[in-house]
C-alpha cells in the first residue's frame, strides 16, 4: 500500500496572492469604473532586450538545420554560458572554476531541489519575513525550522542569535526578498565567521544582485572563506527579464565539504540524475545578457526599475513613512502609517486609491504592518500610484 | 554541523557511457584511419521540424516586445499546451481534464521529482534491465528496491512476480528502454489489476509511446481502472526531437488518492513550490507538435527512424539472431552471438567492424549477454553498420 510522504499534511496552504486576487475582483465587481494600478507583482514588465532575442533567433535558425542542430546537452550547462556567468563574476572581483557553476531552469527549482543533498535531522534558520518557498521545501522534508525575527529594530537584516542552539542550515536573501533590505561587507563576514564555526551551510540567494548599485557584496564570495561555507543561487530573471524564459545558476564550490562528502560532486549526481539540463535555445538566451550590447541593454532596464524605486522612495521620503528597501533592489519594504495592520492598508490603497500592494503578514509574522511595493511596473503606472498615495497621505 | 543525505554514499557510479567513450577514444587513437559508426546513442539526429521551428520563431518575436511579452506563467503548463496534450490523448481514446496534466522540462526530471510525494517506507519494484534514473532516485530516498527480472523467457516484459511480497510502487516502461519490447493490452490490465488490489501505485513512463504502430496500448489509461492507479510521463523528446529542447509532460489522474491524499493535489503543491514552469518559447514549440503540419512531420520523423530500425531487424533476421524490439520502438536489443558477454561483443563490433553499441549490462544484471542498438543514427550510417554486421556474422 502506497505511503505518502506525511510532511506534505503539515504544509500550509499559501492564500497570499489568491486572497489578494480575491479581493481585487471583489472591489473591481462593485467598481467597474476604477482603474486599478498594480504595484504587487513580483514580475517584470519589460520585454526581453535585443541582444538576448538576438541570440535566440539564432539558436532556434540552428535547431532546425541538421548540421548546426542541438540534442541532449551537458546537464550542468553549456561551456559558453558558464565561461559567460564565470566573466560575469570577474565584475566584481569573484574568482570561480566552470565545474562550479551548474546552468539550471531557475533558482526557483535548485532552492528546492538543493536539499535532496541534507539530511533531514539539519536545523535550518530562516528569516522572517521570507521568500516562502525556503520555509515550505524544508517542511516537505520535515526539518525543523527556526525563524530569525527580521524587524525595523536590526533594518530587517538579522544577526547570529546569541540564545539560540546552531542551525545546519542557514538562508540568507540580499538583497530581500520582500524586504529589499541588503546585507553590509561586515554583517556578511559575521555570518561567514559564525556558519564555519559552528560547521554550518549557508544558501544565499543572490536573485536581486544585479540592483546593488553602492559598494555593498553582490556575492557572498566576496566573503573570505564562504566558498567553504556558502552555496549561491542567482537568477536570470530579474536580471534580464527571464520570468517566462527560465534560466539561472547555482555556485557550488568545490571546496564545500561536510559531513565525508564533496557538495559539488552530490549536487553534480543529484542533476546529472533528476535533470536534463535547460534548453540549448534558453542557454543561448542567456548568453546574449552577457554580450556586449547585452549588458549595456539589460543595465538600463535595472536602471529603469531602479527609477521607478526612486519615485517610490522619494514619495515616502516626503510623507515621512519609514520604509527600507528600493535603493539597491526593485522592492520598497514599508511600515504602514498609523499602526495599521497589513491587510487593513491593503484595503485601504484598494478602496481609496485603486493601488494594490502586497501586505507584508503574508511573508511571514515578522512582516505584519508592514507592505511591499515593487519597481517593476511601468514608469507611468508607478508615478500615478504615487501620486495618489502622496495625495491620500499628505 | 551539516549532515548530509546517507543514501547518496549509497549510489553506485555509472560507468557505462564513461566506459563505452573511454574504449572508442583508446580504439581510435590507435587506428585514426578508421571510420566509427555510432549505433548507441539515445539521442535524436534529425533536427526540429519546420512547424515546431515557426512556433518558436513567432514566441521569440513575442518575447522582445512588451505588448506580447511572457513574464511568469502557470507552473503546471500553459493552457494552449494542456489543451494540445488533451486532444492528442484523445487519438487514442484517452480522456483527460486539463488540470491532470502537468508540464514540464523532460520526463526525466518529473521522474525523479514525483518521489517527492512519497514515504521513504515504500518498497519498488524496477525491471531488470532498466533506465538508471529509476534506481538512482529511489536509493537517493533510501527504499527498498526489487528487481523484477526481465529475460528471453518472459520477452523482457516481467509480468507481478506470484513469489514477492507485493511493492507500493511498480515501474512499468513500454516500450522499453533499453529493451523495446512493448507490453500488450492483456498485460497490462494484469498489471493494473495487480496494483489495484495491493493498493500499489503504477509509475508508467510512456516517453517512446509515438513509436508504436500496432494495437499497442500507447497510453496506461486505456487500461479500464487505471486512472485509480498509474501515473504516466511521457516527453517530446522522442516524439518530436526535443532532447535539446526540453518539454515533456506527466498525468496525473484526480482519481489518485492514496493513504488519505490526493496525489494530484500534492504533485501541484510540489510543482508550484519547487518549480516555475517551462520556457514560454519552449511550450510554444510543443504546441507545433499539435499543429496538423506538426503532427504530419513528426510521424515522418518516426518513420524515418523506424525505417532505420527495420534495417537493423532485417539483418538480424537474416543473421538468425534473437532480438526484441524494433517494431514499436527505437531500440532493437539482441542477444549477443555465441553466447558472448556484453562488453566482448562490444569490443568485437568496434574493432572488427568500427560499430560502436551499448552493452546490455551497463543497464542491469540481467542485460548482460544483450547488446542495444538505436535507431536514430541516420540512414547511411544504419545502412553501414548493418552491412558491416551481415558481412561479418554471416
Amino acid at each position: 500500500m502506497l505511503k505518502i510522504n506525511p510532511n506534505y499534511k503539515r504544509l500550509k496552504e499559501s492564500y497570499l496572492f489568491s486572497e489578494i486576487a480575491r479581493r481585487v475582483a471583489e472591489y473591481s465587481g462593485e467598481h467597474p469604473e476604477e482603474t486599478i494600478i498594480r504595484m504587487g507583482i513580483g514580475d517584470v514588465s519589460l520585454p526581453l532586450c535585443p541582444a538576448v532575442i538576438e541570440e535566440m533567433q539564432t539558436a532556434v535558425r540552428e535547431m532546425g538545420q541538421a548540421e548546426t542542430f542541438h540534442g541532449y546537452g551537458p546537464e550542468q550547462g553549456y561551456d559558453f554560458l558558464r565561461r559567460g556567468i564565470l566573466g560575469y563574476y570577474g565584475e566584481f572581483g569573484v574568482e570561480l572554476e566552470a565545474d562550479e557553476i551548474f546552468v539550471s531552469d531557475g533558482a526557483k527549482s535548485d532552492l528546492g531541489n538543493i536539499l535532496d543533498l541534507f539530511s533531514a535531522e539539519n536545523r535550518v534558520f530562516i528569516p522572517d519575513p521570507v521568500y516562502p518557498v525556503y520555509v515550505d521545501t524544508n517542511i516537505m522534508d520535515g526539518r525543523e525550522v527556526v525563524f530569525l525575527p527580521a524587524r525595523q529594530e536590526n533594518g530587517f537584516l538579522p544577526m547570529p542569535p546569541a540564545d539560540t542552539a546552531p542551525a545546519d542550515i542557514i538562508y540568507l536573501c540580499s538583497p530581500n526578498n520582500p524586504t529589499g533590505a541588503v546585507y553590509s561587507r561586515e554583517q556578511l563576514e559575521t555570518w561567514v565567521d559564525y556558519a564555519k564555526s559552528h560547521h554550518s551551510l549557508i544558501l544565499f540567494d543572490a536573485a536581486y544582485e544585479a540592483f546593488i548599485s553602492d559598494d555593498s557584496p553582490r556575492s557572498i564570495y566576496e566573503i573570505q572563506g564562504a566558498k567553504e561555507c556558502a552555496i549561491e543561487f542567482c537568477s536570470f530573471s530579474k536580471t534580464a527579464g527571464f520570468t517566462g524564459t527560465r534560466c539561472g545558476y547555482t555556485v557550488v564550490p568545490k571546496a564545500l565539504q561536510f559531513d565525508g562528502a564533496q557538495l559539488n560532486h552530490m549536487w553534480l549526481r543529484r542533476q546529472t540524475t533528476k535533470f536534463n539540463g535547460v534548453s540549448y535555445v534558453v542557454q543561448r538566451a542567456a548568453m546574449g545578457v552577457f554580450t556586449p550590447e547585452g549588458r549595456r541593454q539589460t543595465k538600463e532596464n535595472i536602471a529603469y526599475y531602479k527609477q521607478n524605486a526612486k519615485c517610490m522612495t522619494d514619495t515616502l521620503d516626503k510623507l515621512g513613512i519609514w520604509y527600507t528597501g528600493g535603493k539597491n533592489s526593485p522592492y520598497v519594504w514599508l511600515r504602514c502609517p498609523d499602526d495599521m495592520d497589513s491587510w487593513k492598508f491593503f484595503d485601504l490603497l484598494l478602496r481609496q486609491i485603486q493601488v494594490v500592494g502586497t501586505p507584508g503578514e503574508g511573508f511571514g509574522a515578522c512582516g505584519e504592518g508592514y507592505f511591499r511595493f515593487s519597481a517593476f511596473s511601468s514608469r507611468a503606472d508607478t508615478e500615478e500610484a504615487m501620486d495618489r498615495l502622496y495625495r491620500l497621505f499628505k
